[in-house]
């Protein structure tokens, strides 16, 4: 990925989505549990997915979630807002590598990378990513 | 319900299921939140429509839950198993209402009343209760 | 309560929060797991509890819950936005009974009911709501 | 780590949890929600991390995750029991990195490396891992 902007760099992204830090989203340790985290990437990575209330996966077919590895940058307390930059980074042949950044006012308090496979719904096999699909993303793909 | 054992009462229960507390199931207050307590009960009402992993809905139904009504009653800390006890507290026309006590060790920490309402899949309407729904819960109804 | 507006009129309530459905509140049946709906109205409870990012417990003081009571009025579906009205149904000596309106556009999908009880942090024993207390939140009272 | 054995090998793990899916862990595509997988990964590691009923943290720190990467395998559908093996895969200053493995049955359905940081409790800055730590958790290290 060399050459590519750093997750931290909220000018990278152009796709946003915004979540709010519920008050059961804490954990004994009094901030935000850590698989809250995998939820805003999911909130972020669905909404990119899902431009315009429709869905970009062909019908038939649906995203699942082959790899998430997600890095904690800063603790997160309720009550928060969290802004969610999401882009491609990389289009492969049945899946998508989508890379994120969360920020909480000017902290990046995450980075993630999610690895996206297109299956068919019956068949829970892979499918080939459609030209079109392309198309909606490549907009928010890796410059 | 007059003459019904308390729901704080171990032996009214016949069929019982088991939880174990979730780390992140707690919250910043350091005990475990109020909503894991209705998924508790959620739990211990699927187990009871859901016996030795068959459904008791008849095909094409399906049941939704109408009411919830939680006393919280001790409050609650990981680790920690819960056992839960349900029966049915009252068989109607279309719904069961669905009475339980969660259990820590010898402690009651909340008991609560479900109504469950069978509706139709495709309409999302309520369905009348099969008689052989009744003879499969009748075992678990209130004395 | 006879008098007092129903839960199911937006215009009874004068404060109001906010809730996102996320992806991850669906469950298998599809729509939002009634466990969240228990978040939602915790989220507008503390809301309430905790105006302009202050507390109006006490320092050495806290609030718990006594009794959660949900009834559901209608399916909810990701995405949406929930409006949570929150009011206060009732005074009690180391209680409060906060009702809420939960509503989807102009479709209530749920009222609750809920008893939060003023406890010492230390102690976990009851105590007496403060006058300041009741100051704060009269003007979000039950007319 | 080369030389390591594979995470999908049940044999190479000394150290398990069970954990049951709730119903409640399910999302609308009918399968058990990826955030998930982020809190089965947490109670096999605070396990690990409290063994006994006690915590190895010395007082005064406690451990945060700085890093979690999971690896989807296979699909998990409720009901389901999940078995987790966890395993130190290298002993850092002040950091550790766990290996797991999650099976239903035979199947492996994820696998994860998290990172966790010993901080102090006020400080929330690094603490070094203290040699007493290394001795409880040596038995469970990669061999």
């Amino acid at each position: 990925m060399s050459g590519a902007p750093s997750l931290t760099d909220r000018a990278s992204f152009l796709f946003w989505s915004q979540e709010q830090v519920r008050y059961g989203d804490t954990d004994r340790q009094g901030h935000v549990n850590n698989a809250v985290f995998a939820t805003f990437c999911e909130s972020g990575r669905v909404a990119l997915l899902h431009q315009d209330g429709g869905r970009i996966a062909p019908v038939g077919t649906e995203f699942v979630i082959a790899r998430l590895a997600i890095d904690f940058r800063a603790e997160l307390h309720w009550p928060a807002e969290v802004a969610i930059g999401s882009r491609v980074q990389r289009f492969g042949r049945h899946s998508l590598t989508i890379g994120q950044g969360l920020f909480h006012g000017e902290t990046c308090v995450a980075t993630a990378e999610s690895v996206v496979v297109l299956i068919g719904q019956q068949s829970r096999r892979p499918v080939a990513l459609p030209p079109a699909l392309h198309a909606s993303l490549v907009l928010f793909a890796d410059p």
